[in-house]
């Protein structure tokens, strides 16, 4: 971290600074210049509050060189995360293709499309039971009814499980949940990330609309300081001008993540793009592009889907992106070795 | 709403989804074009799922005429809703001053502040106990020691107080608090919103950073849809390319909610600039575009605030805004009735 | 085109606006809700311009259905463009790659370049001679010079050459280059895009920074409407609140565009990150994504490239880019045929 | 600037670097960390090559400390830029009202216009010959025509005339225009900005839909790098994810650009709205955020104008406007000697 001082500052200022910085196991090596007095600061800088130096009479402006996350940092675990899912791996080269209805509508539709995914290629399947709508008239999920349903799903296919968690209270219902997704409105829900460190479950975080790369970083850091390693990232379209797709799809999220973090990160190109004739092309692009797995939503009515069904595609068009995207992964995986 | 049909929809297609649409108490008025069929819907469509229509086969767009809210529109209640707090008023041509520390630090410094506010032309005190921070290793805020040191300093003052809930389980601590805040990332927190639609207390709720006006609208009509009606907009800014300040505020979003809404709509210029010396310039902005009031961060130690210090003004600098407010308000008020 | 009219508009100023929307030769079809009366315009509605219709005082709101552009249009033309380069083809299902330096620097450097990309797989040559450049400051290229050495280098290698052209008065100087860019700054620079439809050259569009889509489209439709209809659309980022890459590359473009235009597309994955070692994944996905092509930095010496080095890709890193990129190629065209 | 290196640098490459950035009149300072090595560069470094710099193998980042600006930096020139227009002057405590069609359409409408907004206290006269449209099918302006127009316009009134340039071969027709203006989508038409700073005659620099702050003190920068000191910043509104508005109007630029530079800002609440009656708040708020004026659109028949109808208002409107602002003006001059 680096610290521009004020050039009229006073010696005895700088050095109460100095010496506070120092009371926090930090260096600092001063560089004095003409304009500016910089100090540097050496040390584990992760747990400064740069906000509050900032805001210091003396200081006119302080630049960070290390990331101000240390568990998610690759910095600090130079080896990719691998979780397992039930028997199945997220992460370290293996591909993770997590397929399902948006919202979980009745037992018959789950155990259908849960049946099908599984013999297209699918490793997970997704639905949700409580779902975050804009409007409080719209469809709002089964709940706890949705959450048996998924389960029921489980136990006749064997895929593990993904589905979102809305609110502290409603975690109990997630025990025999494989993995507990935080949806991209909910990223920096800090009561919720926080419980989540504290069980022992898989996490898919989803990235906010508008929220950084650090931002997402930061907030898996919250699950993590809390003792829970296993966070999945995913990026699933940030909030831009363009208004043709939903949302825009920043695949270029995927390698920047894989450099600065361990974790694994997955793509969600059907929220991304709100489209189903985009799902098959972005997701060759998310895997062409380094991506640990997808998340897609297959309905096997999309048309009648109680909620986001544009973006939803059958079960038949989920087999030949399936297929698609192995062939994709293979000649990743074959440029690499050459 | 307007639904397009698709040029080559079969007949008996079309006729099903009239059937259905008119089962939802609407009428459909058919246009016959030469490239599409055009359906006009008529009747309350505030309920209608866009999306779920836009999702059929034979529909090639849909477009909302009327806005997806009801409680929240001026359409349905022309006159400006008029929050009583304490001895105060939101909204309808009264203006409100919120101002105090970003956090409740300890007895002396919120009582502290308190007065000076009040002393200066503050109608309510403002004071964070519990706080959202980006990182798991910053200041957190004091919870239910800060709130009870808030009902101090308003025992001491007479000032309402506005204080930010983050999560359900916090709510039985907020008996005492007058007005309660959702903090912008919290804005789609729906269970947060449906919960407060159920207590009887204002709602200061603040635009989301990547939130449409609409959106926003759209939160509010979860509050007032669960029975609530005295909900507070505000406007902190929202994240943009331009990285000079910490957001750009967005201050024409004042005149388009006041025709759009009738709930009252304040601007916190310390958030969405996050620097200091433009909190002055953008007050008197906000009120000369028509806002019922500002949010503002006085601290008495800038330099030491526990956080967002480098937005905070002194009691003194908040003496000259207020002031200069005052003056700005009057002359809009002056050029109205001219 | 769909135009909502006002409730209270008099019957006299509705048929003045019929008659004048029907003598720009269009069908005016009238749906008479119970709050509002909708116009549906039957015809070639391209010409019409929106916002004059929606200025009129008894509109409440106008909706395009048509797109605005004609040439541009997959409706109007629905085989891929084919552009011929030399002997290459751009679209159609051909995989086009431009590499080279930024700048044109010196002979032996845009030749040396030059030999080694088409070595490595490359369809034509890149290289600025024009700059433009943030401050008045930084290197402006070579000019005139620039060109010439890049005609040097195509007579050595049989490689066509793409250069930027930034001004109407230099395009004398572009009489032997193969296409004409045209940079994002200058993608709403009307004068030169309709100077460019009177020449008979490839014009390589880039989009805008903060253009969208559709705005891409209606400036190609510029160029085409002028009688040129050799338009190669480039994606090369977006401005978002992201900031970690210079530009957040919009890769759902591609299949967005494909769908609403017949026009061949490429990405270029060096400006749109502007960080050398994102070149690789991103080109991956840009071609599993469904681009015709890609358009990269390469330097035999990026560490002192003149400028835009950070983004730039040495010879031997882009020979293995193209191999994997061609293994990705042929996996999605694999794909296609299953 | 700070340039750290990074951590297994060889000390030959350094020191290599170190001669480099002296040889650039920089005194270079070196500060030893643990993790890296810092050099604070002390000197004019507005015209070090930021990017060059940090494509080097050996350097981890570079920060800039001081702006990359110097001729429209407030810290080269502490005093207020005053602009003498025909008998009004712009900037240092002056309000400019600057009024017109948005297109010239005929002699008798700007001439019209011209008187009226003259009476309700306009200082300038604003109208397009040479309009920038999205559409190649949208009316285009009178081009020489319309300059000549306001010519006219000016004899009559005496008040000085703005007007847009859109190409550098249109510059000999400006003349007798008082100010010349470059629109939003020429800002960073470096080859105009340069020619114009060739020119002695005060140049209106529109900031880019998505440019920030720095680019458009840079492109300042690029006219007064050529000797013409007299430019005229204006905010027009930017571009963001909220649809509601056109643009975004930006007003904190405005304190945000009082601060860095000394050159007078105006405000378009005209464009970066796009709606008529969001002009008067928003002018309002622009004059009390410290704004040195306001170009408005004028016409004395927005429901027919040939562009831009639904931002325009009526000369009645406009005069009430003006009147108000006045009013707000001297508020916060007022507030200010308090």
């Amino acid at each position: 971290m680096i610290v521009v001082i004020k050039k009229d500052s006073q010696k005895e200022q700088i050095d109460r600074l100095i010496q506070w910085l120092e009371s926090m196991q930090l260096q600092v090596h001063i560089s004095q210049g003409l304009l500016q007095m910089i100090l540097g600061l050496v040390g584990d800088t992760s747990c400064v509050d740069i906000d509050l130096i900032r805001s210091l009479d003396i200081v006119e402006d302080v630049k960070r060189i290390q990331e101000p996350y240390k568990n998610a940092s690759r910095k600090f675990q130079p080896d990719d995360t691998v979780i397992s899912v039930g028997n199945t791996m997220v992460g370290g080269g293996n591909l993770t293709v997590i397929a399902g209805p948006c919202s979980v509508e009745s037992e018959t539709q789950v155990c259908e499309i849960a049946h099908a995914v599984k013999e297209a290629g699918a490793t997970m399947l997704r639905g949700g039971a409580f779902k975050p709508r804009t409007s409080p008239y719209a469809f709002q999920g089964l709940g706890a009814d949705g959450i048996r349903m998924l389960q029921l799903a489980k136990r006749e296919t064997g895929l593990p499980i993904v589905s979102e968690v809305m609110d502290i209270s409603q975690l109990p219902l997630f025990e025999d949940v494989d993995v507990i997704q935080v949806g991209a409105r909910n990223m920096q829900n800090f009561q919720l990330l926080r419980e989540l460190g504290r069980t022992n479950k898989p996490v898919l975080l989803k990235r906010g609309l508008s929220s950084t790369i650090e931002e997402l970083l930061m907030s898996a850091e919250y699950i993590m300081a809390g003792g829970n390693a296993q966070v999945i990232l995913c990026e699933r379209g940030i909030r831009t001008f363009e208004s043709y797709t939903r949302n825009t799809l920043d695949l270029s999220a995927v390698p920047v993540i894989k450099q600065l973090s361990h974790l694994p990160v997955i793509i969600d190109p059907s929220h991304a793009t709100g489209i189903s004739h985009l799902v098959r092309p972005m997701s060759l692009a998310a895997v062409a592009a380094g991506a640990d797995g997808l998340i897609i939503e297959v309905h096997n009515d999309p048309a009648h889907a109680l909620c986001d069904g544009p973006q939803s595609i059958t079960p038949a068009a989920f087999r030949e992106v399936s297929r698609a995207v192995q062939l994709v992964f293979e000649a990743v995986r074959a440029g690499k070795q050459e």
